[in-house]
């Protein structure tokens, strides 16, 4: 038998095991509604498909330049304009091969073996797994209603002291997965000046950029150069397959990451980055899409609590409701695989987002149709009766 | 300024820089022929692409499973069946985003901060920054004429003396890049016993099989389960830009490498995943793209040392030429660098490959068309005269 490291000693990311169970039986015929991965049920819009078929008849997939085609970063800077009113210089914008690339890369080119890096707790795992098979400290800091279910200056230095580290970085996700916090402008400034005046580097996923329910939404751009964007086409651009993303980060970054890039990606898909650029203007059908989350959402916030399964926080953005399931288990993990196998609903158990309190959770992700959300529920509550 | 970590002070990939520079040059609308980078000339075969257009057309391109595609892995066994007699179970077979991630998968599980992996010198440069990035002590081992140009028992014992470490791991390519060396059955049989009775990994780079002029090409796996193989689509089916390859992992790595994948890689591309299952199909075009390399080959093994660039390997197998420049420069960068600007040829400094000795040479990729053989080695006929 092969030896293996300690460090790749990593949790399973649960709703990853959960899709695979739900694939095999999907292939055996079986009616699953998949509620568990993090993954819209629309195709990526229309002009992204047409374009990869245009790049696909017209020839060779090759390598781009690892940061990515210079058109897409001018297109992402484009649009940075158009959403935020910023000018981002398209040098600073590093196309990835999805978000799982840009942490990735982020935290190599910020963190060295030791230091400390702290996520919240309930937090999307892959952070997490990444940061403990690079040799990070993962200082997890719950949050709570009482902080707005988001990370703020006293909870870090609380955590600080209760850990007795200093922070080396922080990273923060708005809309955060699985709670669907947005965190507002204020808190993210603040955050921000906090971060910037104690030599923390700031990490701000804004994978759920475009998927807000009446929640301002703030790019940690707004506040100055100096904290790492990680953004992705997966979620508001229905892109998850493609596997593409980007940064964007501070000038003195660039290279460093670009030179990480070369050896550990090569670069992202080529294909990807083509139909990336015309996602970009994909306009209102990514809007329609929207306003199905909103629907499924509105349909969940109601159904759920009376299913027995209240929410634990406000579902603000991204599309996920993340519930209490105590009345029914203090098991979360046996809970979705018995779900799964007796009723084919594939749901995530909360143990992948909180190692302390997951086991009394579960995550919906409601990124699916309506006809989905409602056979789901139907389901579930002759399941639970 | 952000700070900086020390682990993300690796050298750049250098023939990814020149691969931007001509970029640039190109868009400027300068003639440029690019042989610097690893990357056939050719499209994907025909019958992959079409796969990917159907996929396109019917819809969502979504995750799949972290371990790939099962059709994929399934249609990958049984390519081992076909081109090596050799039964694969599936399940250690994991499908991955180019070789690049499964070179960061296999370092990741394998090994531990500190730990000491041994490669070859000359040898492709990301081994090098990978290790590196991930806290492991690289050891590089000069490969000569005198031990046909691969890795022995004897120089890993040697490098072993000399450095004063106990070797974690080895990980030898063959065919190899830059020098093309394709390693004897018998020798790397040797190797795959020496490193099973020293506790040591062996990973075995294959990126390069399908591409060898004469030689043997054998698969690690053919003298037991307790090697890692990695593959990818790159090169003989001519899908770098795609970012899909795989590795045949020992049984009790699968697990290890699905958990790292899936927060790492969550999976890969899955367009891709589908037009590699048709790629092995491809059959004989792709035999026809490797007689091009061929004969590309036999017009550079003449007429590289006729413009006194000697070969400094035997271009055995893969597609490049690794090439003595020391009559023309001692600094290979600046040459290839003024090569580029003076006369549009774009070829790789030695320096990416051997930090010793690779001011002196430099790597020519004929992955090109001979039309564009010719026209480089004609411009260089002049330029070096």
């Amino acid at each position: 038998m092969i030896s293996v490291s300690r460090r790749s000693a990593v949790e399973p990311f649960h709703a990853m095991d959960i899709l695979a169970e739900a694939t095999r039986r999907r292939q055996a015929g079986r009616p699953v509604i998949s509620m568990a991965v993090g993954q819209p049920g629309h195709p990526a819009p229309r002009v992204a498909r047409k374009a990869a078929e245009k790049a696909l008849a017209h020839g060779r997939i090759g390598y781009t330049d690892a940061l990515g085609l210079m058109e897409l970063r001018k297109a992402l800077a484009k649009s940075y304009e158009r959403r935020h009113g910023l000018a981002v210089d398209p040098a600073r914008i590093v196309v990835t091969t999805g978000s799982s690339a840009g942490f990735n890369l982020a935290f190599l080119a910020l963190f060295d073996q030791g230091d400390a890096v702290a996520i919240a707790r309930p937090g999307y795992p892959a952070y997490r797994a990444i940061l403990s098979a690079l040799g990070l400290k993962v200082v997890e800091i719950p949050v709570t209603a009482e902080t707005g279910h988001t990370l703020t200056p006293e909870s870090l230095e609380a955590a600080q002291r209760e850990h007795d580290v200093r922070l080396k970085g922080v990273l923060l996700a708005s809309p955060a997965n699985p709670t669907g916090t947005v965190t507002s402008r204020a808190q993210l400034e603040t955050l921000y000046r906090y971060c910037g005046d104690n030599g923390i580097s700031l990490i701000s996923d804004e994978i759920y950029h475009g998927l807000t329910y009446g929640s301002e939404e703030t790019t940690a751009l707004e506040f100055g150069d100096n904290a790492v964007i990680i953004n992705s086409f997966s979620k508001y651009y229905c892109m998850t397959g493609w596997r593409i993303g980007w940064m964007v980060v501070p000038d003195n970054l660039a290279r460093v990451i670009e030179c990480l890039g070369q050896s550990l990606y090569i670069s992202a898909p080529e294909l990807s980055q083509i139909a990336a650029i015309a996602a970009l203007e994909a306009g209102d059908v990514l809007e329609e899409y929207k306003a199905s989350y909103a629907a499924n959402r509105e349909f969940l916030m109601e159904r759920l609590p009376a299913l027995g399964l209240p929410l634990l926080s406000p579902m603000d953005g991204a599309f996920y409701a993340y519930v209490d399931a105590t009345r029914y288990t203090n098991d979360s993990m046996e809970f979705a695989k018995r779900m799964l196998a007796e009723i084919d609903v594939a749901v995530t158990p909360g143990l992948d987002f909180d190692p302390v309190n997951g086991h009394l959770a579960l995550r919906l992700s409601y990124a699916g149709t309506m006809q989905e959300m409602q056979d789901a529920a139907d389901r579930m509550a002759r399941w639970l009766s």
